[in-house]
């Protein structure tokens, strides 16, 4: 099966796959320096937490290789930061490169940048591959499953958290067929996920988020699985709005609701689901669709970004170091240790 | 509160809001007889099945004043039982019709037609206000209420089944609020029980289907009520796509979830939910979104038109009758004495 990637690093270059564009045409932005790279990110041609991290660190270091300076450093580390202000991931990124770049000599600054950018954009890989590799372990038994919004190669630089699974799964065994929720508003599972597996030649259909839980009860899917934007300190996750149903659905036919994600989005710091606060987004997403307005002007819209899942329906959290239970506090503790 | 009527009897001619273009344009139609009243039925600018019984019935009337002929009947009628063929209201209403005009003689023969298509008209509003009524005391202390798809005037000639509840929610107390879920794929939340709400000035916001669940669980609704398609004789329930999840998200959370819908919904031929048929649509009301194809062609899509929700969720169900628990076969047989 072949690979899918959203960046392509040549040594020197990072080319990105304009995710704006896609499914409609996959056209390859040719990336030089901080101040397109902080742009590409900043319009959403390149999403996902760990893809952002990954370009904003080629894009500081293509910055020091054509001007291989402390200024340029400072410069292009702000440029980068400001593109998505409120993403952990890009910041945590950036000032990695920072470091290597501020640790070598004038003549190694580039290079030092370079090589600390691959590394990261190395183990971002390397951790989606293990992370897949568990999630497909615990699935094994699994033929059709559930999964929302995109978790694939477009947002985690390898092969994906929820998807990389459904991948996985599916280059293990005969018969897995993935079943895609459209992920409104925003339609990422639509444009994004199904954009994926078509290209990946991995068998799924699309369905409306509301469709899920119907389905789930007519006993079509052997499991769930989904990606998460945090995890609290009670094992309850935040992820993309619509995920909880599908958790009460899994729950009621006794089907497993499985959370997929890196370590870095487990927060020890937020107690449970009732502190983590839930973004509010603009009424826009929900009362247009492609420029067309479908509710009547001057209508009032609840946008929230996320929805939290109560640990007590999540059957297993899934890391790129190993399974735990969301439940077990002990055993979400060892994958930090 | 002005009432919203789709549909307009000056006591010769129909006109009906054409919903095709809602909500965009109000536009009103100007209809004569069988042909253009089939012709509104089957394109869909007449809706919903009590609408779509008292439109053909008022079709058939109109084309025996033209034409006060028994030849004029079977025409009629075979052209407006055509136009929706599985609508069990329509045939109902058009065989009502029918049989008065066949038991009136020749010059009497359109005024009977006429009566009837009156008395269908008049006992769809007295049942849609004798349901709104029962609802909106079984839900008295909810002011911010959930509801899913359109089942107001715009479907049920009256002020409507579970958009009806929460109307007269609205007129009895201060500070009612509907939460309209978009209800995708069609998005007849977003295109039509907004506008209903609009007109009627009751403050309302718009959300998408998967938002739902997670606002239940945060404690920002006291009811939800949806309408029903069909009632099994177990009290299971079928309804539009997206229900049962909020069935499931009501049950944890210990809110009411009321399901509002005449008694000729309940089909005590039909045993249990597993024993319905599920419509499947097509493709592309999944693939596209307002004309704009948003996933990548060729997708594979599921869509089917309703799910079940057992009846073990479902705290009350309201009809024009009175209210029944659908766990309890004897309260349900009570309405259908």
């Amino acid at each position: 099966m072949a690979a899918i990637q959203a960046l392509r690093w040549d040594g020197r270059r990072l080319s990105v796959v304009d995710q704006t564009l896609l499914p409609g045409a996959e056209t390859w932005l040719a990336l030089t320096g901080a101040a397109d790279t902080a742009a590409a990110i900043a319009r959403l041609a390149v999403r996902g937490a760990p893809n952002i991290g990954i370009a904003a660190a080629y894009g500081l270091a293509m910055e020091l290789s054509a001007r291989p300076s402390l200024g340029a450093l400072e410069e292009g580390a702000e440029i980068l930061m400001a593109s998505r202000p409120t993403a952990v991931n890009l910041a945590w990124a950036v000032e990695r490169v920072r470091t290597a770049a501020l640790g070598a000599g004038p003549s190694t600054i580039a290079s030092a940048a370079r090589s600390e950018a691959q590394k990261i954009h190395a183990a971002e890989d390397a951790a989606s591959a293990a992370l897949s590799g568990f999630g497909a372990d615990l699935l094994s038994s699994a033929r059709t499953v559930l999964t929302h919004c995109n978790t694939g190669a477009l947002a985690t630089g390898g092969r994906g958290s929820a998807l990389g699974v459904c991948i996985e799964l599916a280059e293990r065994h005969e018969g897995v067929r993935v079943i895609a929720c459209e992920t409104r508003p925003l339609l990422q599972g639509a444009r994004l996920t199904a954009w994926e597996l078509q290209r990946l030649g991995i068998p799924f259909s699309l369905i409306v988020d509301g469709a899920a839980a119907g389905l789930v009860r007519r006993g079509v899917v052997d499991g769930v699985v989904v990606g998460c934007d945090r995890v609290a300190a009670n094992g309850d996750v935040a992820n993309k709005v619509g995920t909880y149903a599908h958790a009460l659905a899994a729950r009621a036919a006794g089907v497993a609701f499985v959370v997929a994600g890196p370590t870095s989005t487990i927060d020890v710091g937020t107690p449970d689901g009732d502190a983590i606060e839930i973004e509010e987004r603009g009424a826009e997403e929900v009362l247009q669709f492609g420029g067309v307005l479908v509710a009547p002007s001057g209508t009032s819209v609840i946008n929230p970004a996320f929805d939290v899942t109560p640990a007590s329906l999540i059957s297993a959290l899934v890391t790129e170091k190993g399974v735990a239970s969301p439940l077990d506090a002990a055993s979400v503790a060892s994958l930090l240790a």
